[in-house]
């Protein structure tokens, strides 16, 4: 089966909206062994809308359209379904019930221009949204499935668990050949390093593909092997994992989309440990992302964002004579930070931050980009010093992920490298 | 003059990647008056790639290319411009030695694999890449402009600031119409509340058009309006952005691209006030917003991410009793929380955020999504009670923007609506 995604909205084109929906519904299609052929994005237009939904049927057997159904009048793609089918809008009961329920729950009343959201297409079965007000549509025609959800990252996903995707499932098994991928998150490495360890990638891959992926985050590894059976696949898989491990082992911390943070919540948890943190220059981001795992509560004690000296004295127990000596940003501090938040707080482990992440800060000694990050537990007290780019924000999110993976480091006791 | 923009690479299409870049290149040409007419997404297909060059060269005059630059043997993008315009590399000094100082900077040594990136189809102007290895192209040929540049956002920001738009804008200058877009940010108040606040939205415009465009973190409202000159379009902007602050002022956070961090910052700078923030189920997202913006060490002295209650008790002074009677998710814990950071760290605000994230922790009266947002200064001591939705992340961005909202009404003496 092959695909054909459509997204519309104004707002993706003059780049107002960052169009995360392709993405999402790219990766859950392919994951069902659905080929995404292109993707392209259209205005708020009527006639744009109609050419584009043409264009797609002629290629693809399966369209998906996002954006343009919410109640106000810049969205006009219910319009546009009613046009190409040549249908006619009818109110559908349950879905008034789910919009009434909906503003129920948050103690709202039903507008009119909300109510009117429980107009459907007459061709099209509504797709139920549970996280919002505008429903979705399923459309058969002529051998041809038309799929159209809410632009909204969040409601268009709900549909895509809840009902497209296992609907989708159920009618593409069995088609002959199945394609798996397996992602392994690196970071720690550059691109051209971690290619340059991998060596000779038609040996390694054997017909299989690989794709590099880089962020601020790290590099993530995607391989995709071609199958006629899973059993064969996942094996194809599991050999060539074994050889990129025995390469680059070291610097993968997770397998599939787990995120660093819950990798480390998972050690964390297993082994009745707990941490507190100490951050500066990140400002609150080390702290945020360990939360951002749902029982984080179990291992994370408090953090500490301690932006002026005076609180990292007061609250860290920093010794005024090194941050006279050495200054704010050092390894000395970084390890007093760490020891001082872990004895404050009593927990197993202590991570701390501290650097100049721009665009102003910089001293001659000290050039923006300049962190170090600080661990501590009852045995080890260390600190690590990194250089990263001229951009305050990605400066923030390296350092974030440098403090995150130093803690995955010392917890499985994977050294550095020299 | 209309664009066309063809994103590169699989992991676009198989949903890897969330493409940022057709948001930043559509708004910055929309800016300087270029329409974008499409946008679309194909694979590292060296086909693909020659096909969809040709289809945009026939419809379009700018055609910008982003992706598949990288050193690595997945990145063909290259090899696809030298096809095209059936060109041959050529290695360039001046980038040859853009590399050599790029990882002389970060202490690396220059790989054959690194070196090989300074080798540019010889149709091309290479733009200088002084964010990364991979220089961008510049092609003008039967008069259309080839732009290409890499995926990394970054350094296609890079490029784009320093050369290609104001490269583009002295081209454009003068072609009879200004095309100017005004953002008005709003938070606090949900999409049809705003629509039918602005009532009959034809007079309010009179030929203008808007755009309401939601996110977890508010409606932004985008206006544009088309003149025969720059002083026409800016007048007919401010008329309409006067009609629309008697309506919803209130609500209106930011006109442009400020973020509501760099208001508040901005704010508390002028009039010289300190700021210190106690997190809870926030977990250090409020603290990292506010240190986002450069220079935020003025008026930010500290933040206390307080998972546990055994550190609400020793760090913020909440009562015991407190947390016994009304729980760590109240009104009155909250107030405590604003006022103990406060009394602390010598601020002259305290700000503080406790509730339940999800999707564990609900009991019989607290569902999840519950939130109190707390704030104290010298003369006020108060708190919000907040209902938000199921979703444990978009929950702590909603949370934290309330909290960053209520700092800003505060700061403003913007009371409440009944």
């Amino acid at each position: 089966m092959k695909a054909y995604l459509i997204s519309i909205g104004d707002e993706l084109l003059i780049g107002q909206t960052i169009n995360t929906n392709v993405a999402y519904i790219g990766n859950a299609l392919s994951d069902i062994n659905i080929e995404v052929i292109e993707s392209s994005v259209v205005g708020d237009n009527l006639d744009s809308i109609l050419s584009e939904l043409s264009k797609a049927a002629s290629i693809a057997d399966l369209i998906v359209i996002t954006g343009g159904l919410g109640p106000t009048h810049d969205d006009i793609t219910r319009s546009a379904i009613v046009k190409y089918f040549n249908t006619e809008l009818v109110r559908n009961n349950e879905v008034l019930e789910d919009i009434n329920q909906f503003f129920a729950k948050r103690g709202r009343t039903v507008t009119e221009l909300n109510a009117s959201q429980a107009l459907v297409p007459k061709i099209a079965t509504p797709i139920r949204n549970k996280r919002g007000t505008a429903p979705g549509m399923w459309i058969e025609q002529k051998g041809k499935i038309y799929i159209v959800m809410p632009g909204v990252p969040f409601e268009m996903k709900g549909m895509m668990e809840d009902f497209v995707i296992p609907k989708l499932s159920e009618m593409t098994k069995g088609n002959g050949v199945v394609i798996k991928k397996l992602i392994l998150q690196t970071t720690g490495i550059p691109e051209s390093n971690l290619f340059e360890r991998l060596g000779n990638l038609d040996e390694l891959l054997q017909g299989a593909q690989m794709a590099f992926l880089p962020s601020q985050y790290g590099v993530k590894l995607r391989i995709t092997v071609k199958e006629k059976d899973e059993t064969l696949a996942l094996n194809r898989l599991n050999e060539i994992e074994q050889k990129i491990r025995t390469k680059v082992g070291r610097y993968i911390y997770a397998r599939g989309n787990e995120t660093l943070e819950e990798v480390i919540g998972r050690i964390l948890a297993d082994r009745g440990l707990t941490i507190a943190i100490a951050e500066s220059c990140t400002g609150g981001e080390v702290c945020s992302r360990i939360t951002n795992v749902s029982g984080s509560s179990k291992y994370f004690e408090r953090g500490i964002v301690t932006y002026s000296n005076a609180s990292k004295v007061e609250l860290l127990k920093v010794n005024e004579d090194t941050l006279a000596e050495f200054g704010a940003v050092s390894r000395e501090v970084a390890m007093q930070m760490a020891e001082g938040v872990r004895a404050a707080s009593g927990t197993d482990i202590g991570i701390s931050t501290t650097g100049i992440l721009g665009p102003t800060g910089a001293t001659t000694n000290k050039p923006v980009g300049l962190v170090y990050i600080g661990y501590c537990d009852d045995k080890v007290c260390t600190a690590k010093k990194f250089l990263f780019g001229d951009d305050r924000i990605l400066n923030k999110q390296r350092a974030t992920q440098a403090a995150l993976e130093m803690l995955r480091r010392q917890l499985l006791g994977i050294s550095d490298e020299e």
